[in-house]
């Protein structure tokens, strides 16, 4: 079971990943009965000194206390010449909860600072859970103590289990890079499993490397990975007021500082990263509420990139495909009809439309061979790829959502109480 | 039960209303077996000489051959001095059917038009039902003969039955006017429950008076209305292929022809028509799929209207607020979150969030006096309204929803099968 009670998602992993470890980085969790009682909710990162920064974060414009406060704090550059933090809570957003929201961080990130001895700026934070509701930062302040005593570098799967609200399993994922000098290693945890379409940013993500990236070119590899990773995903259309993304480079592997992201180790690096980022975004989906069914969905040939986007989530968003691939209907006519609503160039006798490598419908009608038994039979399968090809243009885009179920009614229904 | 088995929305109307006769206007149904099997599913409806016609239809890039059909006749002008006919089908959308779809409109209006002896171009027809499959119009041309002998002024309760899919009730309303030299009538039907979010358009809606209005002013009084009627209401954000709605004006009325809108008859009349196409639209979210709460989204103080509708939408269209509003949960907070992905340009310390009469929250917080135990119990009214204030200027919009529900995902996971 997860930590909400809820059964684990039947897209989940079989366990969680071996992660390595990041040198300059620690972690350590509690339980401080934020809301939830009998698990933890409380996570520090220590992150050592001479580290690099970068972050991402929800575009909302009705974004929570913390966000704003880890924006403001990363506009300031994101060196870290003395080390950094990141505490993390579960059970409560500590969103729209007007000025008290900023007491609540400068409270728990100030109460941090102190006890670790690094300056405000550079303790970022996070909070998720239930919004609207006054953060009890007392709880959190009263468990730093503890959380320093027990920092440790092997403690990055309480963390991941630590942040979980809804989440059914621990997101985790890593990559080892061959570089110039050595080896560097990637490792990332990750939450989210509702309210999820990511607009910018990720829901929570938090992603470690001992690579020695200067903060610049840090934030400049994470940035050009969003668009094919965590804005590409979607379980429900809605956006968070919390989706928040911090990556810290520690500098404490062997190999040689990466100062260019285009030579073969800067482009390495770059690549493994944005595969972490990949999975860790895959795994949300994972763990959409309510999931059962992982869809991928494909679009090609469109006017522009933008267009496919629009039209790959138009289809990815649509509460009629959803319902169809849960009740693993090969009902492709509610694909032509999302394409058609998107609002993106489409010319319904270019369209094609396929099902993993099978052809259901082109040049405006059904294909010639089109098979309504094998159709089905695709559909009862767990990963699906949905495949559309608008016959425009060269523009291309692929994202990732999961199917919509009675489990999401239930989980949603009465998720607060 | 309705049509398709279901239980009858709680929120359907006691009865189907008595409509009033329009003079000029007659309906007949039949069984033909497109799907359905044991029910009427195709509609006869003839217009007089002398009356003209008014439309809108979906903007859908990939909407039906039918809807493609009505939109060529129609940009030909709406004067049917001969007269006009509507053929109505329900069990298949003859929708992505590629030319095999305009070939069986073709045969449809084409048997029509011989069978009353009216222009082939004066003939509009409409299909609703499954996407992608082939239209066996041959079904529909074999009933014609029955249809036309069947014509009858009073069979539009009737017709209200005939066009529904998987409506639970059949939809009507009407209004009176007092116009200068009698009274004109109006009377209209519509059918519509899932794959609702009409743009520019409506479900399957028909529309009959009496009044005398030359075609270019009946459709400016129809085309003026829509944004505050149809455009303004979604079940689940999924726009149809097929949205059509259809105007008729017999001029059989005593009163005097309305020869300019902005008279005190004219205005009498627009009022009146945009009123009973609200009431309908009304009817459409009432029977929304699953519909278990009417719920009417009210937003004020936005900078725009434009930005009002973005913010109305993005919440009436939100899966966690409708699923909030199914578990009767009072979690204004989703409602927040809705508002800050919506795009439009929001303030999180100006944003006032209302239920019924009561203030949530204000100034960037939960209000001073919220109360939650009156908050919950007004979640349990089976009609609700949101109030959102964004405090930045006067666009205002008003829309209406329904709740999300495990209803819906029974319908909608083997609708098809």
């Amino acid at each position: 079971m997860g930590k909400a009670g809820l059964p684990v998602s039947p897209l989940a992993p079989a366990r969680f990943p071996d992660l390595p470890v990041i040198a300059g980085i620690d972690f350590a969790s509690a339980a401080a009965g934020v809301k939830y009682q009998g698990r933890t909710d409380v996570t520090l990162i220590r992150i050592a000194p001479g580290s690099s920064v970068a972050g991402a974060f929800t575009r909302s414009s009705t974004r929570a206390a913390c966000v704003l406060d880890n924006q403001a704090k990363l506009a300031a550059g994101g060196d870290a010449p003395q080390g950094a933090a990141i505490v993390i809570n579960s059970g409560n957003a500590n969103a729209f909860t007007g000025a008290r929201g900023q007491e609540s961080v400068d409270a728990v990130t100030g109460a941090v600072a102190s006890a670790l001895d690094l300056p405000r700026g550079r303790v970022f934070s996070s909070s998720t859970g239930v919004i609207g509701e006054p953060l009890p930062h007392d709880r959190i302040v009263a468990v730093i103590g503890d959380l320093v005593a027990g920092l440790d570098a092997g403690g990055v799967a309480g963390a991941a289990q630590a942040i979980m609200t809804t989440d059914t399993f621990p997101k985790g994922a890593s990559a080892v890079v061959e570089a110039e000098g050595g080896q560097v290693r990637i490792a990332g945890i990750a939450k989210g499993s509702g309210m999820i379409a990511p607009d910018m940013a990720t829901m929570l993500v938090y992603l470690f490397t001992d690579a020695r990236v200067p903060a610049d070119l840090l934030q400049q590899a994470l940035s050009s990975g969003l668009d094919a990773t965590f804005n590409a995903i979607t379980v429900d259309s809605d956006t968070s007021t919390s989706d928040a993304l911090i990556l810290a480079a520690t500098g404490q592997a062997e190999s040689a500082p990466i100062t260019d992201l285009g030579t073969d180790t800067g482009r390495a690096f770059v690549s493994a990263l944005h595969g972490v980022m990949r999975d860790l975004a895959h795994q949300v989906v994972r763990d959409g509420e309510g999931a059962t069914k992982f869809v991928e969905v494909a679009v090609t040939g469109a006017a522009s990139d933008a267009d496919a986007h629009k039209v790959a989530m138009a289809i990815a968003n649509s509460p009629l495909v959803k319902t169809a691939i849960a009740g693993q209907d090969a009902n492709w006519g509610r694909i032509v009809a999302a394409v058609g609503k998107s609002g993106a160039e489409a010319d319904r006798d270019r369209l094609r439309i396929s099902f993993g490598d099978m052809v259901l419908a082109e040049n405006g009608w059904r294909a010639p061979g089109y098979d309504e038994a094998a159709a089905s039979a695709y559909m009862k399968n767990q990963d699906l790829r949905i495949g559309v090809d608008l016959g425009l243009g060269s523009g291309a885009r692929t994202v990732w959502t999961c199917d919509l179920t009675h489990g999401y009614i239930d989980i949603n229904a009465d998720y607060r109480s």
